[in-house]
């Protein structure tokens, strides 16, 4: 099975090939074909959303073999996951096809135990052990090789798309790490998912795609364009969801997303999709992950209980977030953050002891997903479609019997079971995602949030279901509900509590209703995704404004200046440049008349990261911006290269020469790393419009001018020190790291 | 019908009611939720959501009763459109259901004719002058009362979203007379959509609205957002495809979508979607106006059809953009432009005469879309659906028969007839689009488009399919086509191409996919439609790079700065400023020194809307900028209500007075009227920056300055007639109309 899909990968790698040529930008098709083609510039896109296509079927294949690991081996091949032992097996049938005797569990195999217990306990025991084992190598290789490599990432890739700058964060140690730790976090069980991780590693590829190819090595605007296009395609691969990608880039991740940006993603969707509609990961010629075939029509009343799971979603989304950022914060200031190996294990371990005994968190979160979301069939055997109509009416109600058809959907003794336990697993599943998220491991929030959401939606459907069942007489069910009919789905409930909370966490709208679609392909029901979404958004908005990657951002400092939320304050440019009325004057450069050293004093005595250049002190009337990082190399490489450069040598940033006297040591000419489009402001211009600017232009600073001369300057960290006053929070605690 | 259609609209207004309270904005809520609710901002958004939605409902039905008025009237009531006719008679069957006893065509009730020959002939006559009575009307009211209701709108409303400004073209006039003129061009038979024209109507309510709050009467951002949220509904409501709606409004009208007019947008579409839910119009509890079910997986193969339908929709899209504004020019610049009547309706008059023949160009293209997207049920009468197989293999071919139960796919006569019909009517459809679309009427390109792309997709399917039957032999349909499954649905090629068609017109992406779903409900099909819609974009694109929108916006001469396409020129903002270097110098005001007549003599002899204040003429150093309306204004005002002023009153720009002679006139101030804070650039700034800094801030005009001293202004106007040179075209064709 696993050659299998290697050939499969390396045949779509093989088709890569002819579409690479396919995929020339239309733009440089018009012009110059042949040029883009040498300069490789056009052939750039398809590796780069490819490869993690492939990355992605590898970590599901591998983690698929590492789950069923901790429950026990293959006999015919250690290299074969349980499904697939049974598959090769021909003795079983459909009914039960994870059960073969080539699967053997632990305490099968180790010493043919057969007392009840002990089986159990062994099984547990050696279940403990392989999470912990997991667990153990991936907070070590991620502390060890990678630091960046845990967490979802998306927090860190918003602030990259935003114009910072981490270094490393994309790098090949953080592929390499963030792959193979991803797989053994999401083994050992943890509540975790693979989704926002998937979205890093589609990023570091891209990145690394990027440094091979002129164009974009160069240019960073370029580059987070590209980068924009491998979010989309890192949740394309992970849900099958290729436009849902797209929309997750452009409402989620990305900063500024041009329409060029929404093309090139929406190519890049369309190869993830056609790659695996190939490789065909789910079996069913179908790219939906949870397929449902629900055939009941809604009715307009059931939006109420829409609306409160949508309520319920922001509900635990607004205490999701709250909590973890509690946690994470206790984390960062006390103790515990010396001890994050201790940490893993502890949350592991726990997670493993207590997720075994239920059968719904012992599964995976997405099987468990799944198997909510999926409707009552005639052949169903689950617990949960336990209704006493379909085991021959062993129930002693009366009112089963009574009510015509409705019995069908009474609830029987396994349903009522499967309740109390679905119940057990929520409560388990809240509390232990808010401290397994934010830990040393990859971990992303996607499957967690929405297993959380499917229990508690199923639940309720459940319960109207019965409510329905008993009172099917009552006049608010009777035109609704015709006897015989099931009336209520409780899948469809699942399918719409998963959304809610994923929007809750998240804050998504239309992204997570398109991805909803395609996850489940219950496009019928777009008014009742719509209306949870939305509820969830509004609930949890108003508990608090920021969705869990935007309260990481601030947890974490990242100079990120939200692009949601309006500035709506009456202060102008001149309350927030610097400097402040009683700070020393700003630090300028002359164009000409400074010395060498006088400008390396400047250097050493400030640690400004960029200076204003002036015609004279006296007029200040501005020339240009120049870098200090430009300004110390160029003046180092002078001193070195440039005969009889001294201390006095006269820095000049004009581009013609004054007439020295001819007895003055050679002058350094920096005319060249001199920026003369510097952006400016006057000191009238109202803080809405400069925060405006800074938001749609990306800049990093500004400079504040009056009547032509210069007064001041405002960074973006001066703006974002201002928002932070401005909302009565410590505006100490934004930091360039 | 009408009154259930009526009260079902008026039940879904009193439920806004209980909306309006849900509606209050979050941030609002959060602090000062009564003061919001007194100020009216908040309660805002159902109404202008909901109209458009009763607008297009009351269309709806307008258009279909008139447009079944031209073939007969009802005996039970002519108020009865067909349908409602027949559902009325208790006579009817299931299979008959548009045939019964009460519904009489033209010919039937005048004169009881019963040859055949007269019959048609009489029927053709009264269709052809009730066609030539609408468009008449249509036309005419259009030239009476609002010139601007004509076309689909979205060119104009692209304009309006970029920040000119068309007075009236969203006015109340405009909306009524668009409204109705709108049922009466549908009804007429003419070759146009109503989807576009909606989108016009949905703008026009939204800024109707607009004028009840000061909000948004004040601020023209807040109101573009709103336009923006407007044009989302109106494809919501056109289509039943809400999200599609929000991403058109994207992808295609706006020029500025922040992430909060998505939300905006998204809670439109919700609401917008819960009244068409609400009202039911398509009677079938879904969303969906297409809705096919295809059970046939497509194979990989099937992709090479997939994408010459795209190649098709790609060429369609350029030889209609091409045609279409070759006719428009030559309308625009002949004395054809002088008759609009005798246009419209020579070009009704040829519509009806050669559409009445053949069944697929009579029905209305919907209804025709609508048939060539279902697939061939077993119970289907259609001549579409006409396979030897079914009717009970009468056709002597003895492959047929040997075909071993793929013989049911073999065509039957009628089927090739229904073959030749197709193709005659894609040659009409292909050329009467051309000459509808620019005429004075409202028109819209969707639905056009999208039967052009479904007849040649369902031409191309029945082809294939017919391929797949003789050559069922053959290796490489052994594997794909099991014997006696079928294996090609020429409907799903039906539907692909129509996306491809409309594609190629309107080079939309991600949002002809999504409305594509919204309207099948064909998720599975995800792949193919991509690839289509991808095709469709580049092929297009290679031939021209404008949409059939932006192509209008340039006829027109609209000052729209593109946003899609980057500037990749290495000029400098000094090559574009004016003065040029052979000009007079720059017209600037000096903020103190000049007298009322010599700024009255400024405005007189320049047309310029704007004038830079600077300190004195010497320094040029910028002080500010202010409107050529403004100063005459003021200055006006001045002369009128101040006492005193004179010719030689000086006019001061500056806050504190300066000491004059206690002699002289009092002084005109006018430092309210100033803008303190212009946007500047520097000389040396690349054109590639100024052009990204007017796209993304909207800016209509930019001053440039040199070391502080103010040298030149660039106006969006310069920057289009910049852009129009460096891309070779004239660049007088740039007029600000």
């Amino acid at each position: 099975m696993i050659l299998q899909m290697l050939t499969r990968c390396a045949i779509t790698f093989l088709r890569c090939q002819i579409y690479d040529f396919s995929l020339v930008d239309n733009k440089k098709m018009e012009k110059s074909h042949k040029l883009a083609l040498k300069k490789g510039t056009s052939v750039f896109c398809v590796p780069s959303h490819l490869s993690p296509g492939a990355l992605a079927g590898g970590i599901d294949i591998a983690a698929h073999w590492m789950t069923d690991l901790k429950e026990g081996v293959c006999l015919n091949g250690f290299w074969f996951n349980h499904e697939h032992c049974c598959w090769a097996s021909n003795e079983t049938t459909f009914q039960e096809r994870d059960k073969c005797p080539q699967w053997k569990s632990w305490a099968e195999l180790m010493d043919g135990v057969s007392e009840h217990g002990r089986v159990n306990v062994l099984n547990h025991f050696m279940y403990v052990s392989w999470a912990l084992l997991f667990a153990f190598l991936a907070v070590i290789l991620v502390r060890a090789f990678a630091p960046y490599a845990c967490g979802s990432g998306i927090p860190e890739i918003k602030t990259i798309l935003s114009g910072f700058i981490i270094r490393g964060y994309l790098g090949k140690w953080t592929l390499i790490i963030k792959t193979i730790t991803l797989v053994l976090a999401v083994s050992s069980g943890l509540s975790l998912g693979k989704e926002g991780p998937l979205v890093h590693v589609a990023c570091c590829c891209a990145n690394i795609l990027c440094h091979f190819f002129t164009k974009y090595r160069r240019n960073e605007a370029k580059r987070r364009e590209v980068l924009s296009a491998a979010s989309a395609v890192g949740v394309s691969v992970a849900f099958g969801a290729p436009i849902g990608g797209v929309l997750f880039s452009l409402e989620e991740v990305s900063y500024y997303f041009p329409l060029k940006t929404l093309w090139r993603s929406f190519f890049a969707a369309l190869v993830a999709a056609f790659t695996l509609r190939s490789i065909n990961p789910f079996g069913n010629s179908r790219l939906v992950l949870f397929y449902v075939e629900f055939h009941t029509p809604w009715h307009l009343l059931e939006l109420i209980p829409f609306v409160l799971l949508g309520i319920f979603g922001g509900l635990w989304g607004a205490f999701f977030i709250h909590a973890n950022i509690a946690w994470c914060r206790l984390r960062k200031n006390t103790r515990l953050g010396h001890y994050p190996v201790i940490e893993v294990l502890v949350v592991t371990l726990l997670t493993a002891l207590l997720a075994f005994p239920i059968e719904y968190t012992r599964m995976s979160s997405s099987e468990l997903i799944s198997e909510l979301f999926n409707d009552c069939g005639l052949l169903d055997s689950s617990k949960l479609c336990d209704y006493t109509g379909n085991s021959g009416s062993t129930s002693g109600s009366v009112n089963a019997t009574a009510a015509n058809g409705l019995g069908a959907r009474l609830a029987g003794p396994k349903l009522y079971t499967a309740m109390w336990q679905l119940a057990l697993a929520l409560v388990f599943k809240m509390f232990i995602t808010v401290a397994t998220f934010g830990m040393k491991v990859p971990s992303g929030l996607f499957i967690p949030s929405m297993a959380v959401g499917a229990i508690a939606g199923r639940l309720l459907g459940v319960g109207m279901e019965q409510l329905a069942v008993h009172n099917h007489e009552r006049d608010i069910f009777r035109g609704w509900c015709s006897p015989g009919a099931d009336c209520i789905t409780p899948g469809l409930y699942a399918m719409v509590g998963a959304a809610a909370c994923l929007g809750g966490v998240t804050r998504m709208t239309v992204s997570l209703v398109v991805i909803m679609f395609e996850l489940t392909g219950g496009l019928e029901y777009i008014v009742p995704l719509m209306a949870a979404a939305m509820t969830s958004k509004w609930v949890a908005d108003a508990l608090s404004r920021e969705s869990i990657y935007e309260a990481h951002i601030r947890l974490n400092g990242y100079p990120f200046l939200e692009a949601k939320e309006e500035f709506r304050h009456k202060t102008l440019a001149t309350d927030v440049m610097r400097p402040r009325r009683s700070d020393p004057p700003l630090s300028v450069l002359t164009q000409s008349g400074m010395t060498v050293e006088e400008v390396e004093r400047l250097i050493s005595d400030t640690t400004y990261s960029g200076f204003p250049v002036v015609i004279s002190q006296q007029s200040q009337r501005l020339v240009g911006f120049v870098l200090r990082r430009d300004l110390f190399i160029s003046l180092e490489n002078a001193r070195r290269h440039q005969d009889g450069v001294v201390s006095v040598s006269a820095v000049l940033f004009t581009e013609c020469e004054s007439p020295a006297s001819p007895s003055a040591p050679p002058a350094v000419k920096l005319h060249s790393i001199l920026d003369l489009s510097p952006f400016t402001v006057t000191v009238h211009t109202p803080m809405e419009i400069v925060v405006d600017i800074f938001r749609k232009l990306g800049l990093r600073q500004c400079l504040v001018i009056r009547n032509g001369r210069l007064l001041g300057i405002i960074t973006k960290k001066d703006i974002l020190k201002h928002m932070a006053q401005m909302a009565n929070r410590d505006p100490e605690s934004i930091l360039f790291n």
